[in-house]
């Protein structure tokens, strides 16, 4: 990869680099929300840009809540912009000189949801997850369903509880089966637990019937971002069989803000695990579809400092995204712009890596010490989960900020 | 109820009495697509009402390809609109005689889809449905989950391939487990199934965190319109363990194309059936709650007559929508207008009531004869599932229609 050098001071740690410069949306005192593109610590206004000229885009595109509409110019455009800001921000004077005021210090911004999602489905990819469940609830000489092997097990979940980093979510109520009792009753889940995911958007529609094949899937991924799959355990233990995850699931699902494209993470490829039994045909695929991108999660209580309660990497998925848009196509199924992805909770191999507090506990059976001494096997009120990621290799460094949020009490 | 009468010619099996008027989206070759109420064989446009100033409406409100945003001005103002409409369709001359162009014919028109769905919910809430399927697979002494008596049972559903009646459909290709095999299959669904169901369309939207009672839950519901999910049984018996259906479902949805409103629907209100055991307080509701709607499936195979395999009753439904809202957001999942709820499969107590043909040919035993003889387990291609559902109290009829799809052969 070429070597960048941008005239903003953007601190070595950042995950905004030069080689990263992903989409989101984000408001100021000043300016209502429009489509801005991360550097360091300040925020492009594209919208702007498009207004002085300097992207040859309708301002109005920019200027939405949403990137959907920008996102459907397709990738040859979207590219574009990113690669005509990259030059402004290294070796062109026209932002620099010209329209200082274009570049937003991204302490005044709020950020918001970078899409609008119109379907959103979560997978199951993670081997080492799978056989977690599966090993706590089945034992584990039959941790794996027959099926995950063969099919990138997903469901559809609910889009419109999906929110932006910032938000905080309340504890969730609903019905829950105490061990041992012959009825439900109702109460404030007692097993509030993240669920450690990215997820990738997805950039190009398709018509009912048509299929995406692994081979084109990437032109169909506009990017990805980190994603917490809150989950309400007790909730969704009584309710999901047979149909699935539903109200355990649906109370809120949060995003970092900032919509990192797959350009950005191309330098970070790696192979994916060995599949076997080998897949069906319309699963193959060739070449590296896994990325080398670092995870981490942080449980802070109140008035205390956070700790890292897990070390995961998104290099450990079975299932690729490029194989999950396949299947989840091969039906004739439609997407569309802006729909969502999860990966499912991504456990690596030790316990250190594992994704959720039902896993980092075992099923709460052992507590996790916080930086105050207190303990957790699940999430108590007011502790904030914070969510971050980045790939970094020969010097470079791309990342997705955070995915933070507070549980409040139950409403 | 007031006797109403009409200066429109509508037959007198008509679905879209004076006292029906469900709104929808149409289209001609004239006429961009916009709000409409259904009248007999004519529809009343409404854009042009609008802009007559008949309606004091914005007409850019009523001239779009969805309702959400008619919706949105709350039932306050589409009740009052829907009162103009049912007064200059009785004894007032303004539409008749000045503005006879505002009543289309409705075999000019092409219906539409009536909402943008953001996200869809399936129930499973006929428990004559939920014991037929549990029987089949578990056997009649645990025919019903345990949770299925405490919880309107639902779950995500794919909101992007709902489609409206006259849309054809491609039979789906998926993964199967042929029976007795050690490893799945690819190939075109053996098993393409229709589920007879209604749906109730979301109108007016909740902040997360947020939750609606039993009580106030009609406040939330627009309409209703006709369902047919589609299923493929193969596919969704290989994938549905542990995470619910998915590619055996999100091939496409089908629905009838009027929004037939709670209103209309008043005077065939019905019991509900007795919940044992008492449900939790947050599901207890009183008054009547359920609604006297006969439905019924017919099968058209290629070059036949049709069939009708199916007369059932939306009064039979266990869970009744109030309780699905209640429960839907419970735990602080919100509601946006056009959000879709299906009721789930609505089968009767005996077999010439059932939903679905898996219950019609108990899982594929019994086949059904058709009108030119052939028989069906499940649909063969070119087969036409119509759907048809009216309700009829005292000379008074209220309908939605029906909903029409073609099977095609897979891509």
């Amino acid at each position: 990869m070429d070597k960048l050098t941008t005239w903003v001071n953007v601190p070595a740690d950042s995950d905004f680099s030069i080689y990263n410069l992903p989409f989101g949306i984000f408001s100021t005192s000043d300016l209502s929300p429009r489509a801005g593109i991360a550097i360091g610590n300040k925020i492009v206004d594209l919208a702007g840009l498009a207004r002085v000229k300097i992207l040859p885009i309708d301002p109005a595109i920019l200027e939405q809540n949403t990137l959907n509409d920008f996102i459907s110019l397709g990738k040859a455009t979207t590219s574009a912009v990113r690669a005509v800001v990259q030059r402004l921000l290294c070796n062109d004077d026209a932002l620099r000189q010209n329209y200082p005021q274009l570049l937003v210090d991204m302490a005044d911004a709020t950020m918001h949801l970078p899409v609008q999602v119109g379907d959103y489905t979560d997978f199951y990819s993670s081997i080492e997850h799978a056989t977690n469940i599966g090993t706590m609830f089945r034992g584990v000489d039959n941790a794996l369903m027959p099926n995950w092997k063969h099919i990138p097990v997903g469901y559809h979940g609910r889009a419109s509880s999906i929110i932006p980093s910032g938000v905080d979510i309340h504890r969730p109520k609903g019905q829950v089966m105490p061990k041992d009792a012959t009825a439900p009753v109702f109460q404030a889940s007692g097993r509030v637990d993240f669920e450690l995911e990215t997820a990738f958007i997805v950039g190009k529609d398709t018509t009912l019937g048509e299929n995406i094949s692994t081979k084109n899937a990437e032109d169909y991924i506009f990017g990805m971002v980190l994603f917490n799959d809150w989950s309400a355990r007790d909730i969704q233990k009584w309710e999901y069989v047979p149909l699935g995850p539903f109200l355990g699931k649906s109370f809120a699902s949060s995003i970092s803000p900032w919509i990192v494209t797959l350009e950005a993470l191309e330098h970070f490829r790696v192979a994916g695990p060995v599949q076997e039994p080998a897949v069906l045909p319309y699963l193959e695929y060739s070449g590296n579809k896994n990325y080398d991108i670092a995870l981490e999660v942080s449980i802070q209580p109140k008035d205390a400092e956070e700790k890292v309660v897990s070390r995961s990497n998104f290099k450990y998925m079975y299932w690729n995204m490029a194989q999950q848009l396949a299947h989840h196509t091969i039906n004739g199924c439609n997407m569309k712009i802006g729909d969502m992805m999860g990966s499912g909770t991504i456990s690596g191999k030790d316990e250190s890596s594992y994704g959720s507090m039902l896993e980092l506990s075992w099923a709460g059976t052992k507590p996790l010490t916080m930086a105050d001494g207190s303990t957790r096997v699940f999430l108590k009120d007011y502790d904030t989960v914070i969510m971050r990621g980045h790939a970094e290799k020969d010097g470079i460094r791309v990342g997705f900020g955070e995915v933070r949020s507070q549980v409040l009490p139950a409403l």
